[in-house]
C-alpha cells in the first residue's frame, strides 16, 4: 500500500464500472493496496512469488474452489461475504490438521461487467478472514471467465507438533466437536425458500465462524484424529471411520439442535437434526481423544470410537443404528 | 496408490465416461493414484491438508489460473498438454524468485460432461512436469461449473539463499535471458491459422519448457533481478525496470529469432521479431547480473541496465529505441 510522508494512504482511484473497464493490472493493483500483511509475510505481492515464513520447517497446504451458482449467489451473499467464506474454508482445513493458518493466494475468475467494487469487497472479505486467524492473503491470479471461480489456497504451520491426521482415531477414543453445526445449512435453507432471516442463521450461512485456534488446541490435548465439518457431520465424520478403521456411534442426546434451527425446521417442515448432522460449511472441528482426556469447556463430548471388523465396517451411526437421512453433499451428483 | 502383495498396480476401474457418472469422490481417488510423491511431500492428498518438507524456514508461493477458451482450446492442447503447462507456468514463477520447485496444488472446475481420461490425462500432465522439475502434486479440489478451470499453486524452498526479486536491477547491469523467445507464441499463432506444424513450434506452445534449474543456478552467480517471460520479453522486462527504477535497452543482434521463427513469420507475413519481444508463455528466465559476471554458456547476454531519471523513466528500449509492436498481454483488454 502507498503511503505519503504523512501517513496519508493514497489509494488508487478505482473507476466505479467493471473491471473488464480497469484492465487487469488496475484491478489488481486496487486489490493488492487493500491487503494487509502481517509478521510471517517475509515478501507480499507483485513479484513473480510471494515469500511466507515456515518457521515449522514443513508447510501444511490446502485448496478450495468456489463457483458462482453452485457455492454462493451475488444475491445471497455480498463480495465481502464470499471472501469472508472463501477464505475460512481452507483456513478451517489448515486448522483441522492441528496448525495455524499463515498466508493465503487467490485465483479468481471473473466476467468482464463484474463491478469492480464486488472484487474489492471480496479482497476486503479475504483480508479481514484472513487477519482474524493470524493469516495474510500473499498473492493472486485474476483472469477472465464467465462466472465468478474463487480458487483460495491455504498454508499453514504446525508450530513443532505432528499433524492430526484422519487416521489415528483408536477404540475408546472419544469424539467432541467445537463450533456450530447446521446453522449455516440452516441459513441457506431460509434464503433458498426466499426469506432473509432468522438473521442469525443467514449471517452463519454467508461467514461462517471456524474455531481455528480450537486446531492447534486439540493437536496440544492429543486428539488422535480430526476433521473440519464442510460436507456434514456424519460424513466428515465418515472420512476418520475409514481412514482409522474403526466405527463411530454418536450419542443423540449431545447433539440436540439449537433452538433457531429447531424454530427453522418447524417453520419450513423438516427435520432439525438434519441440520445438525448433515449440513456442511459451519467449518467447525470436530476431533477424537483418548479416553480420560480433560477438555475445555467449548468441546462438546457427542460420541465414542469402537472397534471395526469384517462384519462391522468402518461407519458412523447415530445411538447405534444408521442415519437414514442424506449422507452430504458430493459435488457432482 | 495401491499395490497388491506382488507390486501390482491396482488402479481403480474408471468408466470410460464423463466425470458427472464417475462423481466428485470417484473422481478424486482415480486422480490421486495417478500422483508420484517426491521426497519433501511429508503427507500426500487425502486428509484436510497436505505436508511439505520446508527445510529453508521460508516458502515461495505463487498461483495461476487458465480457463478454458481463453488460456487453452481443448483442440488445440489434449488434456496431459494443459496439464504440463498449468505446472510449468507456475513452477516457472517459483524458479524465477531463484527457488526450487516442491509442490504443486490444483483446484479443477469442470463440466459434468466432460470425459473423465481427459482430467486423467490432466493429472497425468501436472504429475509429469512437476517430476521433471523435481516437484509432487500434494492436493487438491474438484468442482463442476460450465468451462474447465485449470488453479495451480505452486510452492519452492530457497535452499538457504536470498530471493532473487524483481527490485534489485542496477545501472551498468548485463541482461541475459536463458530459454526461447517466440517459440510458444509462434506455434499459437499457426495454430489460430488452422495448421498443426512446423510440429517444434506448436509442441512448444502445447508443452513449454522452463529452464528450472537456470533459476537457483542465477541466484548463486549474483543475479539481482530476475523474472520468467509470460507476457512477453519487453514487458515482463518492463516489471524489472518499473520495480527497480532502471531503464533497460536490448540489443537487436543478440536477438535475432530463431530459424522456425524466421519462417513461420515469413509464412504468416509477420515480423520475426515480434515473437521474440513480445511472445510470451515459453517461460524463459532472464536476469540482470553485475558487469563482469561470467555466464554459463546457456544465458544469453541481450542488453543493458542504464540509469532511470526524471526524464528518462523506468522503460525497456530496443537499440535504443521505444518498440512499437504490441507491448504484451492484458488479460482484459
Amino acid at each position: 500500500m502507498a503511503t505519503a510522508g504523512d501517513g496519508t494512504v493514497h489509494r488508487t482511484p478505482v473507476e466505479p464500472a467493471s473491471v473488464g473497464a480497469v484492465g487487469e493490472f488496475g484491478l489488481i493493483a486496487a486489490v493488492v493496496e487493500r491487503l494487509s500483511s502481517g509478521d510471517g509475510v517475509l515478501l507480499g505481492p507483485g513479484d513473480d512469488g510471494a515469500i511466507v515464513a515456515a518457521p515449522d520447517g514443513r508447510v501444511v497446504v490446502t485448496t478450495d474452489v468456489l463457483v458462482e451458482d453452485r457455492h454462493f449467489r451475488r444475491s445471497w451473499s455480498s463480495g465481502t461475504d464470499v471472501g469472508h467464506r472463501a477464505a475460512a474454508q481452507n483456513m478451517a482445513d489448515i486448522a483441522a490438521m492441528g496448525a495455524r493458518p499463515t498466508a493465503l493466494l487467490v485465483g479468481l475468475v471473473t466476467p468482464a461487467d463484474l463491478p469492480t467494487q464486488w472484487v474489492l469487497d471480496l479482497a476486503d472479505g479475504l483480508n479481514a478472514e484472513a487477519a482474524a486467524a493470524g493469516a495474510s492473503v500473499v498473492g493472486g491470479d485474476v483472469t477472465r471467465g464467465d462466472k465468478i471461480v474463487v480458487a483460495v489456497t491455504a498454508l499453514g504451520d504446525l508450530t513443532g507438533r505432528g499433524p492430526v491426521t484422519r487416521t489415528g482415531a483408536r477404540p475408546g477414543d472419544v469424539v467432541a466437536v467445537t463450533g456450530r453445526l447446521g446453522w449455516s445449512e440452516a441459513g441457506r435453507a431460509v434464503l433458498s425458500r426466499g426469506f432473509r432471516s432468522p438473521r442469525a442463521l443467514v449471517a452463519a450461512y454467508q461467514r461462517p465462524q471456524p474455531p481455528y485456534d480450537a486446531g492447534p488446541e486439540a493437536s496440544v490435548l492429543g486428539a488422535t484424529a480430526m476433521v473440519d465439518v464442510s460436507d456434514g457431520l456424519l460424513q466428515d465424520l465418515g472420512h476418520i471411520a475409514a481412514a482409522s478403521g474403526v466405527r463411530i456411534d454418536l450419542d443423540l442426546t449431545a447433539l440436540v439442535a439449537d433452538q433457531p434451527l429447531v424454530d427453522v425446521g418447524a417453520a419450513l417442515g423438516v427435520e432439525s437434526a438434519g441440520f445438525v448432522l448433515t449440513g456442511g460449511e459451519d467449518h467447525a472441528l470436530v476431533a477424537c481423544f483418548p479416553a480420560g482426556v480433560t477438555l475445555p469447556a467449548r468441546w462438546r463430548v457427542i460420541g465414542r470410537v469402537t472397534e471395526g471388523s469384517e462384519r462391522e465396517p468402518p461407519v458412523v451411526t447415530v445411538a447405534g443404528a444408521t442415519w437414514d437421512g442424506p449422507p452430504g453433499w458430493d459435488h457432482f451428483r
